[in-house]
């Protein structure tokens, strides 16, 4: 795979401190072309699983050959391995505790490395700040053109992670709040093909935190101003929205209704 | 209009959510050259007036054939048109909402483009992401060199955008508070020009809030420490701030200073 | 020194105001191959000692002729003078208020020039905003090789910075808290050297806020989660940590943890 030269960056280091920059610092002192993008900084610290989220719904949008770095590591300095993950299009950077397992297991046939070869490394390695010592050196390396052969020997064995799953049952499809965005949407795990043709004939309801929404709507404003709506968002997940206001004001405490169920039946 | 290969993103969606990135990821399949550049994610959610006011004051200032991306967009999906905007100097694309409204009048001339040929977004559309699947592919080809005729058809009727006006009497230019910086600076909407002669003889004094400022000084150190002081800002607009303090703390609470009065008049 | 046409920015300015991405137009519009990667905007407004520490721990690790603009400028259109540092391996561009003391000490050799050479200004300078009308485009012309010579006069005398000391005594090393991230972990001043070889024999406990943390770890998850514990973190410094949690909420108010004293001594 030929490398876009393009790396970008997911991490919990936020934006007013210097690690970000730190590691952007290393990509370009060792492939002074690349282009860095910010994905995100804002994943709650040590939170794999947002982490895996972000990354399963932003990267497929970058080009074939993009290095994804990311750096959500509470282990850094134990015993973690740190990884590369080789998909068919894109390269993945950082510590075997999981953040990677949506993608590999989206991608059907991934080649997944443990980085050993220090020869790609910062020549001083911390025990606090891989993201700078390892992680970066080698998506730099990486985005330049080399083999990632070289860089590690292939495992079979890389850490999974636990996603909440959705439940099908004859008359109803039950998920949960997985992510609230800066709208204070509130998307589901829940995809159109968990569906199905549930509700085919009848049409559907969703059920949140004591709340009916009857039908699922095309778009925000196809309901008037301050109403509650369903609908599968760009994403292609089920999402509750209100149109021009905050569902997570209405389901919940604000920014604290993830892990509420979502239940999908027929109306 | 050659283009620069800057391709600015001005948008309501914050840092945490992925979707500037995904926006990022778009553009550079299309155009791996792009030099992308955050303007502010920082908009309040729908705020259109708000992303008016930061399109102007700052896209004058990135080099001719810049392609400025806007984002703020309401009633994505229903029935308001995606555009093009051509002035002299630079590209504009985003919803039909009003958000280019300045910069087109500002402009004089300006072509304004209704973004009809699906050739140039992304295959499949969704309705609630078009800053993904029609606004990031059409900048990514504008930024490469396409014809912007090519995209669409020339309009005459662009959304207008009702903004605060400054009310100029014999004795009194009357403005408003229209934005807040992270300094707690107050900027208004009068200009150099609105003034005029007005005080040419006395002097101006500024009248916020209940409070009254006399004279109007050149920088923010002309005063003591903690006093409060009104000048012409850097963006031409007149300022009412605090020597190394928050003027917005003084007047009205903190954040929500929008819309105060602000008078200036003979001293 | 060859430049690396990276352009790096450390500003007070934050994310949501549009006054970054001004300067990025104004460098791109002098040099449209410049990369430009933000360090930081979420200084506090005014705070230069704050501005130093991250200048002083990131700037480090980007490549030689990097250019470092750093705007934390209370004292704008005063007397101040807007300088230029050249060491061995960067440029340093922005106001002359001791942000660069810290960086111009530990580069043992340093030009510093007073910037007078409105040639490389923007046209109009306004009493406001220097960052936009001097630093930028002075940051701009460097990074497309501009003689540093031509820009201004050397001086000898840059503003210094009074930064809090480190005190040693035959039984311990007193330094304080002068930085808490984003996770917490209280970063002190006291360096690796500090220490020497106190406690060479009986190992070393830290004292901070009446509690005490005896020996110092590796990393993080050397303790079980939860507790506390101190090592010497990724830039060198004594750093009091919690593993997966937050030492600022233990020790002081969090986010209000700055100066509070550290003290190491034989255990």
């Amino acid at each position: 795979m030929k490398p876009s030269g393009i790396v970008t960056l997911t991490t919990d280091f936020g934006w007013e401190d210097v690690y970000a920059a730190i590691m952007k610092g290393v990509i370009l002192g060792i492939h002074p072309g690349a282009t860095v993008v910010d994905i995100s900084h804002g994943i709650r610290p040590g939170d794999i699983r947002q982490g895996a989220w972000m990354l399963e719904e932003s990267t497929r949008f970058f080009p074939a050959g993009t290095v994804h770095l990311a750096v959500v590591d509470p282990g850094v300095g134990g015993a973690r391995r740190p990884i590369l993950v080789c998909t068919e299009s894109s390269f993945f950077v950082g510590p075997d505790n999981g953040i990677f397992w949506p993608l590999i297991e989206a991608a059907g046939e991934a080649t997944v490395i443990h980085l050993t070869s220090d020869t790609y490394f910062l020549p001083k390695i911390s025990r606090t700040f891989h993201g700078r010592d390892i992680f970066a050196p080698v998506a730099g390396h990486l985005a330049r053109g080399i083999d990632p052969f070289d860089i590690g020997t292939p495992i079979q064995n890389p850490v999974r992670l636990e996603l909440p799953t959705v439940k099908r049952s004859k008359d109803a499809v039950v998920g949960e709040v997985v992510r609230v965005d800066r709208f204070g949407n509130l998307i589901s795990n829940i995809r159109r093909r968990d569906i199905g043709c549930l509700g085919c004939l009848t049409g559907l309801k969703v059920t949140i935190g004591g709340l009916t929404i009857r039908g699922i709507s095309g778009t925000y404003s196809n309901v008037p101003r301050g109403e509650m709506l369903a609908l599968l968002g760009s994403s292609g997940y089920l999402e509750i929205a209100v149109n021009q206001g905050r569902a997570s004001a209405l389901v919940g405490r604000d920014g604290d209704s993830e892990g509420i169920p979502v239940r999908v039946s027929p109306a």
